[in-house]
C-alpha cells in the first residue's frame, strides 16, 4: 500500500548496487496525475545534504512528477560534486519519465561524507522506471531502509480519497525533523498551497516531536504529493487530520524501531504556561541521557526528570513540580510523592508526565531509552 | 594535600554511616583564619538542592568558617524538611566549632529525592570535628566520592602562598557547572570580592567547559576559602592564574574519571566569530551522542561533527568548515579532506578541532565518549 495506496501513483524499489551487501537501495515514486501538486519540509540543520538543497529548490514551483530516493549514502558534505550527482540523478529520472528535472525531488540517506556510486545509481534509476507499478509501494518502502529493522508505511482512507506514505529512520532522530525520509501521497484534488499548510501543520506536532537521540540529520525530508486522481476535494480540516494521522503513525513507527531501543518513552508535559514551554521542557527531559539510562534499567528516577526541567527557561516553581511515571505520581510539589515501588516499568511503553503547574498548555515528545545496543550500533556504523 | 595544603586549614573525612556500604561519606573543612573570606559559584539548574540554597544564602556575607560535605545523598527535591536538615547540619557544625551557623556552608551529593539520615549525619559532624587535622585533606577528598573511582586533589604553590583543592564528580557532568562539589582553599591574604572574581573567572573557562554527559546537576558547588595565614597578598593576575590552574587540573581529573568513559575528548573550536559562538559549537559537538559513540568505536566520523555544528546559530558557511581529528584534517571546506584512515585513535585522548573560518575566537570543551559501561552504570544507579 504505502505510497501507492492513493490513486494516480506508481512506485518501484530495487537493488541498484549502492549498498555493498546487495540489499534494495533505490526507490522511485511517480505521480501520474492529473495534478502534480507537491509540498515539502526539510531539516533545519544548517549543514544540508546535496539532495536537500536540490529538492528545496525544485519544490518552489509547488510541482513534482517524481521522487528518487536512495539508501546506502547520504550525499551530505560532498561539495560541488555531490550536488552535481544529485542534479544528474534528477536529469536521469526526468529523461526516463519524459519530464523535466525541475519536477524531480531527490532524497538520500546513509553515511555522511561519501560520494554516491553514480555508475550504479544512474542505471538503477532506469531499472526502477521499468518496474513502476501500482503495487510498488511496499518495495519502495523497503528500498529506503538503512539501519531500520522494518519498513514503515501508513494509509488513511476517507470518503473517496486516500493519504498514504512511507518512512525510513532509526538513528540521528531529532527535532527539526527526526532523521528520516518520508514520502506521502494523496489522490485528493488539492493544490500545493493547501498541501504545504497541511504538511507543516502535521509535522510540527508529529515528526518534530520525535526525538530519539537528540542528533539532527543533514538529510531529513518529508514530501507530500497530490495526484488529484480521486476527483475529490476534501475540506481543509478533514484533509489536514488525515495527513496528521499518517504522520503520527509513521512517527510512532520510527520511535518503535529506533536503534538499540528497548523502551518507547512518551514524555507528556502538562499545565505549562505556553506550548513553547511545554515543548522545551519535553525535549529537555527526552534528551537527558541519565534519565534514558534509568528508564532502560526500569528505574523510576524522577530526580533526573526534575534536574532536566531545571535546565529550561520555562515558567515553573521548583516546589510546585509534579511528575508521574506510568501513572504513579512519584514526585509531588518538587519532592517525594507516591511510593516509587508502585511503578510498573516492565512494558515497552513508558509514560512520563511532567506537571509544571504554570498554565494549561501541553505537548508530547516521544523518545527512547539509551541502551548498550545503541552504543554498539553507533560505534560501528561506518567502519 | 588537597584542602589542607594551604596554611590555616584543617580537615577530616569519616564514615558517618550515611552510605549503607560503610564507605567514608562525611567531610569537614575548617578555616582557622586569621581571615575567613570566601566565595562560591553554584549550579545554574533552577531545581537547586537544599544545601545549594543554604550555601548561596550564607555566602552573601563573604565569610565562611567551615564547609560540611556529605556523599550518600544529594538532599535535592526534598522539600522543607530537606532544607531544615541542611540548616540543622550547619547548626551542629557551628556548635561543635564554636561559631555561627551563618558561617557554615553545606554540600551534598548522591541520589536526588531522598532525605538524609540525620541520626547518622549529625553525630558524624561531631566525630569529624574531633578528627580535624592539618593532614586531613586527603581523607576529606575521599569522603566526598560517589561513583568516582579515584579522589581528586590539586595544589599550586607560589611565592609564600598556596592554592589547593579537592573535587568529586563522575556523572551528571555538564556546564553551568559540571556536577561536582569542589572546595578550594588558599592561605593568601585576600578579601571575598577578589576571591569571587578569581573564582568566577576560573570556573568560566574550566568547570563550565567540562561536559561529560550533558546532564546538569541540582547540587554543583565550588567554594574558595581564604585564611590569610601566609600573610602574603599576591597580585590579582598571579592569584587568578593559580586558581585557574587548580580548577583546570581538577576539571581534567573529573573528565578522566567520568562514568564508563574510555576516551577523553578535547573539542577545540577555532576561528569562530566570537567566544560565545565557539562555546556553543563546542558544546553541540560534545553533546552529540552519535559522535560520542563513533569515537568510542575509534571511528573518525567527521560527518557527525558537521551535523552537530549545523544545529547551532554560530556564524559559519557550511562549505567553509574544516575538521581535524587527532591532527588529520578529515574534512576540508565542508567536504571530504585528508584520508580518514590516517587518523590514529588508539589512545585515550582524542582531539577534535572544528575550524569555523569565521573569525579568530576559540574555546575548548572537554567531554567523553558514550559507552555501554555508561549505560550500565546509569541504569542501575538508584536500584
Amino acid at each position: 500500500m504505502s505510497v501507492t495506496a492513493a490513486k494516480g501513483f506508481t512506485a518501484a524499489g530495487i537493488a541498484a548496487g549502492i549498498k555493498e551487501n546487495g540489499n534494495p537501495d533505490l526507490a522511485l515514486v511517480v505521480n501520474n496525475g492529473p495534478r502534480r501538486a507537491a509540498a515539502g519540509v526539510f531539516t533545519s540543520n544548517r549543514v544540508k545534504a546535496a539532495p536537500v538543497l536540490w529538492s528545496e529548490q525544485v519544490l518552489k514551483s509547488g510541482q513534482l512528477s517524481a521522487v528518487v530516493l536512495n539508501s546506502g549514502g547520504a550525499n551530505a558534505c560532498t561539495g560541488p560534486k555531490g550536488f552535481q550527482d544529485t542534479h544528474a540523478t534528477a536529469e536521469k529520472a526526468a529523461e526516463v519519465l519524459g519530464t523535466g528535472a525541475g519536477e524531480i525531488a531527490v532524497c538520500s540517506t546513509g553515511l555522511i561524507g561519501v560520494l554516491l556510486p553514480m555508475d550504479k545509481l544512474l542505471p538503477g534509476v532506469e531499472t526502477a522506471a521499468g518496474r513502476l507499478s501500482e503495487h510498488g509501494g511496499e518495495k519502495a518502502a523497503i528500498a529506503i531502509k538503512t539501519t531500520d529493522t522494518v519498513h514503515k508505511t501508513s494509509v488513511v482512507t476517507k470518503d473517496g480519497w486516500t493519504v498514504g506514505g512511507m518512512a525510513k529512520g532509526a538513528g540521528m532522530l531529532a527535532p527539526g525533523l527526526a532523521t528520516m525520509l518520508v514520502v506521502l501521497t494523496t489522490d485528493a484534488d488539492l493544490g500545493s498551497e493547501v498541501l504545504d499548510k497541511a504538511l507543516r501543520d502535521a509535522t510540527r506536532v508529529t515528526f518534530d516531536r520525535v526525538d530519539s537521540d537528540g542528533c539532527m540529520s543533514t538529510n531529513d525530508t518529508v514530501l507530500l504529493l497530490a495526484s488529484g486522481a480521486s476527483g475529490a476535494t476534501p475540506g481543509y480540516e478533514e484533509f489536514a487530520e488525515a495527513v496528521r494521522t499518517v504522520c503520527d503513525d509513521l512517527g510512532q513507527q520510527l520511535i518503535r524501531d529506533a536503534e538499540g531501543a528497548s523502551k518507547d518513552i512518551k514524555v507528556e508535559v502538562i499545565n505549562a504556561a505556553s506550548e513553547d514551554d511545554a515543548v522545551e521542557v519535553g525535549r529537555s527531559i527526552a534528551r537527558n541521557n541519565l534519565l534514558k539510562c534509568a528508564i532502560h534499567g526500569e528505574d523510576p528516577n524522577w530526580g533526573r526528570v526534575l534536574s532536566a526541567i531545571g535546565t529550561t527557561k520555562a515558567a515553573f516553581e521548583p516546589d510546585e513540580l509534579n511528575v508521574a511515571i506510568n501513572g504513579v505520581w512519584v514526585c509531588k510539589n518538587g519532592g517525594v510523592g507516591e511510593d516509587r515501588d508502585q511503578v510498573d516499568m516492565r512494558y515497552r511503553e513508558v509514560h512520563v508526565v511532567a506537571d509544571l503547574a504554570a498554565g494549561d498548555a501541553t505537548a508530547t515528545i516521544w523518545t527512547n531509552d539509551l541502551t548498550a545496543d545503541y552504543v554498539h550500533e553507533n560505534s560501528a556504523y561506518s567502519s
